[in-house]
This record gives structure tokens, sequence and C-alpha cells, in this order.
């Protein structure tokens, strides 16, 4: 296939040293039985939402904390807070993801005493996060059907680093145009170990293949924490 | 309104020193009479199929030149290049935005030679293309439906610095919960001038109202340029 365009490398970066705070942190949490998940997306693909639903499954089975991360509002916050969940809003300042260090500061202000599962929801971005380990046993991605399946070739770093691509809003399948298997199959060229599951937070369908993982995984955990 | 949950600060934030950059260049752009639109939104949210529209309907009076930006692929670009612009992909490394100087180096790449128009389409991202002067005339974003109208309360920035909002995917408001009074409203605090257009790139409702404000806008730069 023959291109009509040229491609230009045009890059500049600047990163942190932030993997030893990460790794300290989780070492924290180990000892502590805190199974830290770090939920990722674009804006608007359904984090509140599919964690709303999340929490109703699992509350009964798992104390569970919720640290919301976001530039500005409290939106979320406020969306999560009737669930029963311990929750927390982290504004960023401006900032488009979390590091470790404020992983941590937000983990001290919610107070981990009786949880056994935090979820951050991380700032609504699909680069910079991808970047900084915020010191999480698992990483979870949500992709939303009206976002287009090409989601993988354009931001691959995301689809790299997370255990779990949950693909959210298939109750809108019928009106836009996504490939569920190719999609999958895009993930899989960059992280051939993910977990593909596709979910509607909306009408709750594929809910219960993403707990009962979450639910085993946090199982698993806590158990080798107690060892 | 009492909240269940507290609100933290945790910021750390570095910037580089742009502006400097992006006003030669506006000011270089000026001279050569090109005049260039920075498009942003979140991943998905629509920018190319948009673009593709524009130029469908402009070409014919406009020279127009495309510079896709994204962290890997060239998916967009081919999608542009089956339009008649003049189309380049341009990879950011990693990069989660286009500063100046990357835009500079772009545009050197393009050659803007009997271009009237150029639209840099950014990296799918509402957090950090907003705290980066690309030297464009003016700014433009889109928001889809899908991605809910509380958008303006999380990422405030971008709802600040941008000339036109063009509220995409409106053929899909029956399937999600939007209200595109109150996100106007929402973004109208933030940017009293903002010009808010809701489109369909799908099926073409309101982009003759976005693509008139261009060619007046565009119109009224060259013949500034010109004097």
């Amino acid at each position: 296939m023959d291109n009509k365009f040229r491609i230009i490398e045009v890059k500049q970066s600047v990163f942190e040293n932030n993997n030893r705070d990460a790794d300290l942190l989780r070492g924290q949490l180990r000892e502590d039985g805190v199974f830290l998940l770090n939920l990722m997306s674009s804006p608007g693909a359904g984090k509140t939402s599919t964690l709303v639903r999340t929490i109703g499954e699992l509350k009964d089975e798992l104390g569970i904390g919720v640290m919301e991360a976001d530039i500005d509002s409290d939106v979320d916050a406020r969306a999560v807070s009737g669930t029963g969940a311990k929750v927390i809003q982290l504004h960023t300042g401006g900032m488009c993801h979390l590091d470790a260090d404020m992983v941590r500061q937000g983990l001290k202000a919610l107070d981990t005493d009786g949880l056994d599962l935090v979820v951050l929801e991380n700032v609504g971005n699909l680069v910079c996060p991808a970047e900084f380990d915020t010191g999480a046993v698992k990483n979870a991605m949500i992709l939303s059907v009206p976002e287009g399946d090409d989601k993988p070739l354009k931001y691959p770093l995301m689809f790299s680093i997370c255990d779990v691509l949950l693909i959210n809003k298939i109750d809108a399948l019928s009106v836009f145009d996504f490939d569920i298997a190719l999609c999958e199959e895009r993930a899989r060229k960059l992280n051939p170990d993910i977990k593909v599951i596709p979910v509607s937070a909306k009408t709750g369908e594929g809910m219960s293949e993403w707990t009962g993982w979450l639910r085993e995984t946090v199982g698993n955990y806590r158990a080798e924490c107690a060892r």
C-alpha cells in the first residue's frame, strides 16, 4: 500500500525517575494486604460508571476504597460516594497523570485501614498515565465502543502495560462501526497476555466476567500477602 | 450539598518555556499568509472524520494542508490522504502533545507553499495539548456526545483556550444521556466567547455552520495578512 504522505519523527520528552517510588509503594501495600488497581481510559469512556457497578457487585465481599483523580471537579467522587465505598477526590492541579508519590499521598489521606481493594481512577488520558508506574498491583483500561477499534494502533503503550482491557458501551455497538475481534487482535499484538472483556456498564452485560476476574485476582494477592 | 469525601490537592508540574517559540511561529505564518488551526479532542471524538468532511466542503476554495500528529500509526493520515489535501503524519515518539517547535518542524516538512489553511490534528488528549501554545491562529476542540456533558467541569483548561467547541456525534444523542444546553452553559462559564457548534461528521448535520465559520475566519485573517 503506498502512502501519499511522509512520516516525520518529532520527539522531545522528559521523564522523571518514578519507578523506585512505585516499587516502594507496592512493597508497603503488600505488607498491608491492600490491592491497588489503577484504572485508566480516555475521558468519558466510562471509568466511573464501570466502577460504580463493580463496587455494587463486590462490596459485600471486599472492603473497597476509591481515589478519584481529576484535574478539577468532584463529579466522579459524588457519583461513587453513594455506593458505600470509601471515596476521596484527588485534584492534580493540572497534571495529566498520577505518579507513585501522588498516589502515596492519596492513600495516606484515604486511610487504607480495613480496605482490601483500592481503585485509583486515573485522569482521563490514554497517553501520560501509561508512562508512570503508580505502584498498583494491576493496571486496567477501558476503551469504549464510540472511540473506535483503531486505538491500540494509536496509543500502543497504554495497551501494552495493562493487564485487562474492558471494551465498554457494547450496548451501543449497533450505532458505531467497531470490530471487537479486530480490536482484540490489535491489542494482543502489543500485549499477548492482556485479558479482554467486553462490557456494558449501562446494562451490566459482561460485568460478571470482570468482577469475577477482579475477585479472584484480589483473593490470590491477599493469600500471597498473608504468607 | 454535603460531600461524603474529602478533596486532596496533589500537585507537581513542570512547564517548558514554549510561548516565545509559538509567537515567533505565528509571526512567520502571518508573513506567509498561512492560517494554522489547532484541532484537539479526546481519543476517538472524531477529529479525523470531521476533518475529512471539512476538507471536502472547502477544498475548492482554499489550499489545505493537514498535519496528523500521533504517538504511533498512520491511520489518520491514510484517512485524510484521499481528500485531496496535502497531508503529513507527525510521530511524537510518545509525547502527549505538540509544542511550537514540533509544529515548526512539521510545517517545514509539509511545505506550506500554496496553502491557505493548515490544520494540525493534535494528539488525542484533553489535558496536555491545552497547556502548549502551538503557534496556531485559532484553537478548536471536539467533544463527542458519548463522552458526556460533564467534560468542561473536568478538563477546564481545554475549554478555556479554545475558540470553537464542536459537539460531535449528535446523531447518537438518542443513545446517550447528553444535554447540549448544559454542556454549552458549562463551557461558557469557563470561556464566555467560545463558539459552540453541534455537528455530526457522520451525517453532515451542522457541518455547514462550522465550515462557514472557518471560511470566514480564514478569509478575514488572510485579508489582514495582505495589508
